[in-house]
Parts: C-alpha cells; structure tokens; sequence
C-alpha cells in the first residue's frame, strides 16, 4: 500500500483526510495540520485544525454541528463565562480536556509534535497526525479595522470584516524565533509515496502550511522524485462548500473559481480534481500546465469520502 | 455588627464560615483560608480548601458529598482520564472551569488574593474570602515513605500512611521567597472586632496559616487591642467529625481530645467552644488559661450552623 502524506486545514481537510484513511492500510496515512488558526483561550492552547483532523480521525467528530465532539457537554463553558471569561470561542467539557492535557504538556516543555502523536494514539488513530510546526505559526488576518488575529476573525467577527492581507507570523516573520519543519514532517515526505493537498482554505489553512520553511522545498524535492502531488478543489461552482474561501478570494481581487485557486497551485501540484459541476474549467486548468482532473468531489458522508480518495489516490499514483 | 475575622480549612471551617455568614451583616465577615493544601493538577492551579470555602458560602456547594459543587458534571474528567492524565484528585466540569481561571490569571500576572476576591463577587459571595499568602505555601507530610506533598497523602493515599512530622514549604523554608500575610489579610486583622478560629484541622489546616510570617503577630496585636480570639475544637468525643485530625494527633504524640487541640492553641486564643459531650474537660481546659465553652458544636444543618457561630460571638464579643 502507497504511504500518502495530506497536507490539511479543519472541516474540509478532515473530510478528505478520513476518506484517505478509510481506503489506506493504517499507518500508512500521515496528515500535515495547519497551526496557523491556533490561539490561546482562557490560558490553554486551542489547536482548532488540528483537533477537527483528530476528532474526525477517531470517530469522535460532531458532524451535525461540523465541529467538536458529538455528545459534548457545556458544563465548563458555562461556569467560565459566569466567571468573567470571554467564550466566544465554545469549548466543550471534553474539547477542554484536551486543551488543558496538552498545554501542560507544552510547559512540561514536550514538544507539539509529541504531544499530537500520543494523543492521537491515545484515541485510537492509527494516522500520524502531525503538527505544521512545532513553534507557532499564527496567522493574522488585516481588514479596515487593523490586524487582527485569525479566530478573532474567524469566529468572534463571523468573517465579516473582508480581508486585505493575510499574514503567518512566526513562519514568515521573526526569522530568530521562526518556525521551521519539523522531522516528523520532514520524513513523512521524504518517504511519501503520494501527496495530497485537500479541498481546504488555500488561503488560511494551505498557505501557512506551505509558509513554514521547508515544507514547500520538500514537497518539490518528492516531485523532483517523481512522487505526484494532487490538490482537491475547496471551491465548487464559485462557492466555498465550508467557510470563507470565496469570500476571502473575492476580497484579495483573486478569481472566486476552481480555476482561481488552480492558479496558486501552479507549480507546486501535478494534477488538481475539481468537481463535475466545473467540468467546463479543465481546458484553463489544463493551460496552467496542471492535469485537471473531473469528479464528484462533495463529500456528504463515508461512502464519498472514500470515492474520492480513491480518485485522488489513482491521480497520484496511476 | 461586629466585623469578623475566621481562620479555616476546608469542610469544618467551612461550616461555620457559612453560620457566621447566616448570623453577621453582609460584607462583616471576612475568612482568611488555609493554602497550604493547594497543589498543582493538569497544570492548574487547584486551592482545595479555598475552594470549599467558596463553594459553600456561595450556597454551590455538595453538600452529601462534602467536596466539590452541587449538580456537578464529570466528563472532562473521563477524557483527562483517557488522555492518561492522573485523575485520583477528581475534578469536576465546573469545577475545572474556575481551575482553568484562577491559573491563567496567575499566569497573567494576577495576585491569588486579587482573583479570590474577583471570584467571590461574580459568584454572589459578599464575605471576603481571603488566601491565607499570595505566594505558595505547600504542607508536606513526612510518612515511614518519606516526604508527600499534602494531597498526595490526603486524597491518593487516602491518609492511610501515619504522618511522622508536618512541614510549610514557604512559610517554614525558603526565606528568600517565602510567603507573608497579604495586605488584604493584615487589614482584615487590624480591623476585626472579633477573631474566630474554625473548627478545622489545628495541624494542617490552622497551622499552615499561623505560620505565615506576620500573621500570628497581627493576632497577637489584635487581642492586645482587647479584641478575643475564640476557636471551635473539632475533636468531639476523641475523634474528628471530619477527616484526619484525631489520627494525625495521635501519630504525632499529642492527645486525641479537645484539650489536646487547646494545648497547641494556648497564649493565641482566649476563649475555646468545647461540645457538650466533652463538658469534663472544661477544668482542663480552663487551667490552660482559656475560657472553656461548652455547647452543642456538632453543624449538620444551617439552624446549627448559625447557633453555634452565636455562641462563637457571643464568647468574643460578651
């Protein structure tokens, strides 16, 4: 069985990400997480992408409410706020657990990376599920209002405000201190047999991945190997299916289409699956020297996950 | 009204913490709490004993229990649990939550005594509840095992090892760092028309707070003022009504009785409110050069609760 690595952001990547599970032999998935959307609340770390991947990985997803943990209570939550914390940000009682675990653990001074690998163990997910960085990377999000830090955005503005300019401090900025890959990444894709970029945010969730020095030079060494790198489309027929890609495209000028992101996949994939209902796409994407590649890409429940994983597994490898 | 001061542990003196609350204006009553036994759990800051204060005079408390908060919810606890976090100090949802607060505004730079007071408000509670330092203060125990951080022993080893000799990291030790009595602490003294020792454990709860520099010598300068210092033995019959009290004693050679508290409390108090089942050690008592008072001291509801914290003002202020 190929060793596939997928490079993800939360919901979208999740999706792919367990269908890639569903039709790989376990452990032979590893699935590179963006920390750019992590922020400390209430003292603790909250690793939002990283924990839908885990969540959703171990079965332990909340699909109806698309995140957190199904059967979650709101005991702790609700104790907070009569404390005086602000909780804009909802985290159930389990959800966290996980957070208070892990933030211990980083200042027991263990690194991200570590701290992933066994709680994912922990939880019976055979997938590595591995951090972008062990340093943090966050992304910052400019609108009329100033910068402003990605969940604040994300979640306290609703994606409100539209955006200006995106920014992965700690990646792109502070050079000292900077993030770099780590080495669980590093031979994950150095030993990669495939490499899938999943239907998410290509401007939050893929770009501070690809941001973390690196990361991006890896992935074109596999290439210079031979080793296919497939993206799935995040936008279907001008619309983001989750969150606020389209919007985010619009509002930096960029074209709010498949082919819109295609083109910031240039040179970085080898083949892009976009959906059927964009079939009329493929010659332009054909044209950015990019094998378009057309299939039913909404993914609606297991079944779907892995049809697509399929397809995009058969582009890598075919 | 009188302005009161009380020193306490956790469930004894929370009782009559609570009485005195019932019988005295609101804001008349400030209870200077035992931290000696707060520990470190997850990588929280938890104040067991500040906290059952708390709980309790902000009528939240369990009270068939004894510990933690009426209604509680355990599943974060179950997730710690399966996380592979030690779990034997059980942590409920809610209860987690104020742990999750208090620790990241310590960590923000906060005083401990500072956050209490905050606590206290949001939760209803006009009596000042007031950390016995700011700076950590942790009884140790030795055992024939060696050293335990208190909770080790109280709650994991279920107080089963016999306790060879007591100590207060910070208060005892460490002078450069060591702990002193709060501004809040000295205020509350200077200002008390009445000093009430609770009937809490004389070793590890009572202890614990005498020996935090400054804090016998503003006792000592309050009963020079003429104002009385009076305590409530919590050893009724030969025994503790609640927890360790009668064994610590008799491990470390004292006399399991009530006389035997008095004689640790003897030029710090005035006055001592013995049970009625223990009105033959009044003499002795007396002989000591304390007042004896005898009275129904057994608080199984909060009519008790309130007669015996008369009786306890009565004794100061008659």
């Amino acid at each position: 069985m190929p060793r596939v690595v997928a490079l993800a952001g939360g919901v979208g990547g999740a999706k792919l990400a367990l269908g890639l599970q569903l039709v790989l032999a376990p452990g032979d998935l590893a699935v590179v997480v963006n920390t750019g959307d992590d922020q400390e609340f209430h003292g603790l770390l909250v690793c939002p992408d990283h924990d839908t991947v885990l969540y959703t990985l171990a079965g332990l997803a909340d699909r109806e409410r698309g995140w957190g943990l199904a059967g979650e209570t709101w005991a702790a939550a609700g104790q907070l706020a009569r404390l005086g914390e602000p909780t804009w940000f909802q985290l159930g009682d389990r959800d966290l657990a996980l957070h208070v675990h892990r933030t211990r653990r980083l200042r027991d001074g263990e690194r991200l990376t570590t701290i992933a690998l066994d709680v994912a163990a922990r939880l019976g997910v055979a997938t590595r599920i591995l951090p972008m960085s062990d340093a943090p990377v966050r992304t910052r999000v400019r609108t009329a209002d100033g910068w402003l830090a990605f969940q604040d955005w994300f979640v306290r503005l609703r994606q409100e405000p539209a955006v200006l300019e995106v920014a992965f401090d700690g990646a792109e900025r502070a050079p000292s201190g900077r993030a770099q890959m780590t080495p669980e990444v590093q031979a994950a894709l150095a030993g990669a047999d495939a490499i899938v970029i999943c239907p998410s945010n290509p401007l939050v969730s893929i770009a501070p991945i690809l941001a973390v020095p690196g990361i991006r030079d890896a992935i074109a060494d596999a290439r210079r190997r031979g080793i296919r790198v497939v993206a799935v489309s995040p936008i279907v027929a001008g619309r983001a299916l989750k969150g606020p890609a389209d919007r985010m495209l619009a509002a930096l000028g960029e074209e709010v289409s498949a082919l819109g992101v295609a083109r910031r996949y240039i040179g970085l994939i080898d083949a892009f699956v976009i959906d059927e209902a964009d079939a009329a796409l493929a010659p332009a994407v054909e044209r950015l020297g990019i094998r378009a590649v057309v299939a039913p890409s909404v993914m609606t429940d297991d079944a779907s996950r892995a049809a697509l994983a399929r397809i995009v597994l058969d582009a890598c490898l075919a």
